[in-house]
């Protein structure tokens, strides 16, 4: 069967991916080292992720606010575990002036920073500062914040939407009086981003903390959401960190408490980022391009006429008509009136992941009746009813399908989970090439057989067991 | 009479506009050189000025992208117009790698790009590689597109919002297939913008087109919107440029004609930053703090019950209740009822700039009434209506104020604007102190005494007045 990309998911995963991304008009590779631009419809997809997180963000009391790009980088320097967890991939500015030498435009020697910056690869430091000024007392605590920004962290092998040098994201940061307080709201925002995974991106997350080795640069306690790619890698969706008190003892992070006593707060932060897209790209596409959940669908519908020469304006205005009566009942709906081929509208639209595509003919046209398909099923979800049956249930299908991509989801992650009892079992499992993640004790972890298996199959600890933390889940990642 | 902020605008209005900004706690300087951080009050106020100009940007058939935030040198380089213009503000990134030599942190050696990026001051080049790929027929035009993101212009004299190293924008990038098409766009724009700062923001706008000498690096024609600051100077507050060809012939943004002949496209570009919030602080507010045009207030209206010991959780659930029926209505409410004073509550919000304040006490709750204050119009608008006065009234009240601003702001803006009749008459005007905008005709300003007017009182050009071109307004600025 022909298929609209290939080489096909089981062809080849990876060029399948890449080939998706262009099909689909997401996104491309810029002319600068490991970033990419985000083409409209790419964009599209994320800014009805991003608003839709940022409602959520906004419902738990948190403010959004702006920091600087440029960290100074005696700020930088100023929590070690964190330092050495970036340093090797900042991008530094080191002059304010461009002059032209023999003709050659280059930095202006005269322009030289007496302190280089780097460009933020997370605003831990600069918010940890600010922190400083604007927590003095109990009463400014809980302090909850949150940016949305570009962050920059050098990549040598990038790929599009799932490691690039320059990536799009929020970055929460939040302060309290105490330990409890912080490790709860850490655990809370994890909980967060596993119901918006769930709820809009129609995606299931496995749930649960870094073991040490995977913690975030500074962190007491990491939060993670794996997501499960159809190539049985694993994903990293979104993070959660308990800081401890380790940026507000580098940064002076100090309240007076109610009993007149001068205490360093503890701080979380959190964030999710356009690595989501990936996830979403990879999780719910086939073969003949993207299928989105209509939660994040720029256009849940397109209406295709399907023209002959002598009516084409009666029918695409009928079109444009039913489409208005769509938006009016709150669908995102394109009626592509364009003059390409209908078949080349078609594939136009599956390619890009419309949830629901209604077709109209000449016949239809006259019997007030129309044709549609659902994206995530295909032919066999073709069938012909009511204009008014359409509008009536229009939403009740786009809804039936958020939830099917998920369960259709939960199905397969199921084939994709295996319980391992040892190493011996571990190392057979991949040897004969089983994908997914293994699910071992993670006792059975701690050795230097294990770090050879790490090593010669490229896996790695991806978390433990929420729900029995003495296991953990193994894996090769993206 | 006492005043919230010191000293008044009268007594030294550069540092009451700096203390307004401490006072309603919207920014601060950051301790990045030039750059400031955007306190959450400051950037919730953001957030609906920039969804209401994005609604009006898509409403003129744009499309949201996002492009990176490095530019290499070479690109910068094509324009020479261009490159002439930002060379001496660039911020240059010349490695991607940190290295602690002898203990100090600084740019890895090794690390040394062999071309080095600046951090984006406008986008023209980047996207204009970009449109270079995207159209290849007269199909793909017109080609729409926008995006929001932080740009940088390293500064020397920064102030908060009004001259920063890093500031946040929308940039606009249109192409099309002819000059009339390109200019009418750039026009078009430039009106959007006029309508959005009088509609949104309550300002209205001197608009018309920049002077050769002032016109954007890379422009044929700059049309920008010019404010009136309350101390007499302009303010910049948007430009919109029709670019000719200077950058679809640098990129090589051709297409495909009807005609089947490759031709250059015409493209324009527009922005508006948070400059417009310096002209929003300046413009409306008062010696006692913001005020804000009730469009872009993050509380339109702030509850404050006035308590007393015996009553105070009957009192703030009855004014929550009021707030949650006036949310109801549409309307963005604070009930505030932390622990300050009443006194300082009031002090708080006044400073702040909410449009409209409300007054709760125990004998208005018996009474089912409450005291309300418009912000603009102070004490003098104090009066005591019903609760169901108010739930009915509150949108109209709002509207009424939002258009009073704007009325206050031309009728002010009539006192500054002065009719000049040659140099001698400029010289004397400025001599004697007069602040404002000066119309004189252009062919008075191309000499050397202009310039040296200029030179002497800080003055510039602004822009062409649009009803008569002959005529030039002529003004410090910001």
């Amino acid at each position: 069967m022909k298929t609209a990309i290939t080489p096909t998911r089981a062809e080849n995963f990876s060029e399948w991916y890449q080939n998706l991304i262009t099909a689909a008009d997401l996104a491309e590779n810029a002319p600068v080292r490991g970033c990419m631009t985000i083409k409209p419809y790419g964009w599209a997809i994320w800014e009805l992720m991003r608003d839709e997180m940022d409602k959520r963000i906004k419902a738990q009391g948190v403010q959004n606010a702006q920091f600087p790009l440029l960290i100074p980088i005696n700020f930088f320097n100023k929590e070690a575990e964190h330092v050495a967890g970036f340093a090797k991939e900042a991008a530094v500015v080191t002059h304010y002036r461009l002059k032209a030498i023999d003709g050659v435009l280059q930095p202006d020697p005269d322009s030289k920073l007496t302190e280089p910056y780097i460009i933020r690869p997370t605003s831990e430091t600069i918010i940890g500062d600010a922190m400083s000024r604007w927590v003095q007392s109990y009463r400014d605590l809980p302090l909850k914040l949150n940016q949305w920004v570009n962050v920059m962290r050098w990549e040598m092998r990038p790929r599009l939407f799932l490691r690039t040098s320059e990536f799009y994201w929020q970055e929460g940061h939040n302060a309290f009086a105490t330990h409890e307080e912080a490790n709860a709201d850490a655990r809370r925002m994890h909980k967060m981003y596993g119901d918006y995974m769930r709820e809009v991106l129609a995606i299931p997350s496995i749930m649960g903390e870094k073991t040490p080795e995977e913690r975030f640069a500074g962190a007491d306690h990491t939060y993670t959401l794996e997501h499960i790619m159809q190539d049985g890698k694993a994903l990293q969706a979104g993070t959660s960190h308990d800081l401890g008190q380790h940026f507000s003892k580098s940064f002076g992070i100090q309240y007076l408490g109610t009993d007149g006593q001068l205490k360093h707060a503890w701080t979380t932060s959190w964030g999710v980022s356009t690595r989501m897209m990936g996830s979403l790209f990879m999780t719910h596409s086939d073969d003949d391009g993207l299928v989105l959940p209509p939660a994040v669908a720029p256009y849940q519908v397109v209406i295709i006429p399907i023209t002959r020469d002598e009516n084409v304006e009666i029918l695409n205005a009928y079109s444009e008509k039913l489409g208005e009566q769509l938006r009016a009942a709150g669908v995102r709906v394109l009626v592509d009136t364009s003059d390409m081929r209908a078949p080349d509208k078609m594939w136009k639209w599956i390619k890009r992941g419309v949830p629901l595509r209604v077709e109209i003919g000449a016949r239809e046209m006259e019997e007030n009746t129309v044709t549609i398909t659902r994206r995530d099923l295909g032919k066999a979800s073709k069938r012909t009813i009511s204009d008014a049956e359409l509008l009536r249930d229009v939403k009740d299908i786009l809804n039936q399908m958020q939830h099917d991509m998920y369960d259709a989801v939960v199905e397969r992650n199921k084939t994709m989970i295996h319980e391992i009892a040892d190493l011996a079992a571990l190392e057979s499992a991949l040897a004969e090439g089983k994908v997914g993640f293994f699910r071992i004790k993670n006792e059975q972890t701690q050795n230097s057989e294990f770090e050879g298996l790490m090593e010669k199959y490229k896996i790695s600890r991806r978390c433990l067991d929420d729900n029995n933390p003495e296991y953990v889940y193994v894996a090769k990642s993206y």
